[in-house]
């Protein structure tokens, strides 16, 4: 068996800032070839349509189509992948949405999704109009990472958003098709279903075929072909980010069965190689017993490859001189998912800034979130939850302004807009202003 | 003087539909060299920080200072640029100010800026926590296309969503500064203005140097070296849109005096020569009139070049069947800029779903919005407006989700989580849920 070695660091220790700036460097490697290649399908897609998508899905994925209609899975399969499932996982997955669903519509509710208007003294009205997008596509890898949960975090909150139409891609190398995808495709109201994949998909999706119309916006995870072909039709249509390795923060006052807070950093490190699992305590004592349960334990797990070569490259086990230095470096740090497993975690909560997800108290675990709890799992990675936000309704409607500017309004306005006009050298500007001014 | 020959459609002609996407056709050229050269200039300021960025400014903009600190520009100096400013600019620019404020304030609390939760019958919590971004930098480009306006808009919806530090980046091309940016960089209440510009300053904001913190998102317009760069650093920090060339759509149900719509045309193409105009009519009389204007007017205009380049190459008078066919096409468009110019705008408004802002009757001209309605003017251009919005005090917060399970909430998920997880293969998420579960 190798060995785990897992990294302890010490925040009081010379040089501590630049280990840790060294545990937590990663640079998402951009594969020139890749990209290459990736530009090529994705011009060949927009120019040959379904043909192009075709004839890549078969040479790639080994299917044998021979028609996009038939790479389409028809409602009524979508139906009995659903019927056909295990009474006690279905009824899990069930509960899973009804309850993602409850908190993106309370989300949809808080977080200002109706339109709103107000009127000035000289009846100028201003305001801000709502609405959903038209039409949304969601990718989902295939293969082994083919996640059921995700199906229901990406299109759960498109349809709470109001968008009219939900289409999933989902590449079946060989044939093979994930009967647990598409029953959560059923459960969540996806509208249609190809079995397609790769940047052929997203080229589908971003351009429109024959046999399946453009969206608006991507959403979902790939591999380093889809990445590449999202950022790549950027601007065509919307996307969501493009996400880094998983990554858990644990911060612990030392009172949590250690056995627990090791599950949890295997939690995260069973995900892949590059994920990030560390944990933060004033408590060196505590520590020590978390790296010997980690040890213990680490034999029983299936995955127990993957989370060695985890927490060895990439975990580190840190005491801190107290709770507070700990929120500190858990804002510099922004992780995408924080666990503050302490007595009133609350007390701590508050002075976090940068988390994609805030788990208080020692009960909640990350996975309760991951699956179950409701809010959204698709989360801010690679210290970006300084400046966005988990997947939300939010992310599948968009705003438009509104202004009516009364006759009277146009008065005042007119005037102060003409001489900013003049002012910047844009003379139909002022003009156009002028003119809505009453000639005395 | 060389023609103006504006392109007349008419929706009920065949081959309209290609026509029209010939006419909105607009592709982005990518530029290898300059893409090259941007990723040079940044990998070099994150080597070498702020001298690189100090030779670049040097040789760039020619620009003589010894150090970063020479670049930057004292609060002392900004608050002179506003003392000194022409009384009469002054309070125009200042009322506009107070007017972008206003609205956004009102946006903020509209559009769901407070933190929320709900608590489960078993005491589970959950919620979403909003916070600021901690620090902004704000690109203005310099020389003749420097607007002050600009300045409002970008700094003020930050201030209003209560980011901490405010940067500016403005290049001072040959030394010379632009005094009107300056005092509205004061008026906004940014906190540090830096004379540099070009790919150098935003790999300044996105690393840091020595002078200049890191910040966490990089908002405003520049050439295309600032938009490869803004690119390039996406990720390591968040940016705005990369905005295409202006666009402006009028529907007039032919009631509005034709000058006046000739003019709101005017006031996008004299942008610059890739900016659009198109005006939908039903009423080809309307349609003819507007053109006569246009042709009229055109020569008293000092931009007529750019206006004449901008109409002959990329604008349209397009007669349509009625006011609904008129909604339909602008749906198609999904424009920047949306003037409904008609009796009754809001019957037509309520029609339509994808516009950057929309302006409502006909002493509304695009222009009052641009300067002073209090509306953002940076909107999504080039059917982006499709699924992204005006730039509003959301895009200076994100959300961080809150999820606190009870000891008796987490019998009930963990088995639920338990149970997918084992589905999808990781045991570790399952183990973790599972250790929170009582043992009986």
């Amino acid at each position: 068996m190798e060995n785990l070695a897992i990294r302890r660091l010490d925040s009081t220790e010379q040089g501590f800032a630049a280990e840790l700036r060294k545990v937590l460097a990663f640079e998402a490697g951009e594969d020139d070839a890749i990209d290459r290649a990736v530009a090529q399908i994705l011009a060949d897609v927009k120019a040959r349509g379904d043909a192009a998508v075709l004839e890549y899905t078969q040479r790639f994925d080994r299917v044998e189509a021979s028609s996009m209609a038939a790479l389409e899975i028809s409602p009524a399969k979508l139906e009995a992948a659903l019927e056909e499932l295990e009474p006690k996982r279905r009824a899990a997955l069930e509960t899973a949405a009804a309850r993602v669903r409850a908190y993106h519509e309370k989300q949809k509710i808080e977080c200002g999704s109706h339109s709103w208007e107000y009127t000035e003294s000289d009846g100028t009205v201003l305001g801000q109009k709502v609405t959903p997008l038209d039409r949304v596509g969601i990718y989902v890898p295939g293969g082994k990472a083919a996640y059921p949960s995700s199906v229901l975090m990406n299109a759960i909150p498109a349809r709470v958003a109001g968008v009219k139409e939900v289409i999933m891609v989902v590449p079946t190398p060989g044939g093979v098709r994930n009967e647990l995808v598409l029953a959560a495709a059923q459960i969540a109201g996806v509208d249609r279903v190809f079995t397609i994949g790769g940047a052929q998909a997203v080229g589908a999706l971003a351009y429109g075929t024959g046999s399946l119309p453009q969206v608006d916006k991507i959403v979902g995870p790939g591999n380093a072909y889809v990445a590449a072909a999202k950022r790549r039709v950027f601007g065509t249509v919307g996307i969501d980010m493009i996400a880094g390795p998983s990554e858990i923060l644990v911060i612990c006052d030392g009172t949590t069965d250690p056995d627990w807070v090791a599950m949890d950093l295997f939690s995260q490190a069973e995900h892949d190689e590059l994920a990030q699992s560390i944990l933060l305590c004033p408590d060196s004592n505590y520590l020590a017993q978390v790296e010997e349960s980690i040890h213990r334990q680490l034999d029983s797990m299936p995955r127990r490859d993957v989370i060695r070569a985890s927490l060895s490259g990439r975990g580190a086990l840190i005491r801190v001189r107290d709770m507070d230095e700990a929120c500190e470096i858990a804002n510099a740090i922004a992780p995408e998912h924080l666990e503050i497993s302490a007595e009133n975690p609350r007390h701590w909560a508050e002075k976090i800034r940068h988390a994609g997800a805030i788990f208080l108290g020692r009960y909640t675990s990350e996975s309760l979130g991951d699956y179950c709890a409701g809010p959204n799992h698709v989360l801010p990675t690679s210290r970006t939850a300084r400046f966005s936000s988990p997947l939300g309704v939010y992310d599948f409607q968009k705003r438009s302004s509104l202004i009516e500017v009364s006759e009277q309004g146009a008065q005042m306005l007119g005037q102060i807009a003409a001489e900013l006009a003049y002012g910047e050298g844009l003379q139909a500007h002022a003009r156009s202003a002028e003119y809505r001014l009453r000639r005395n």
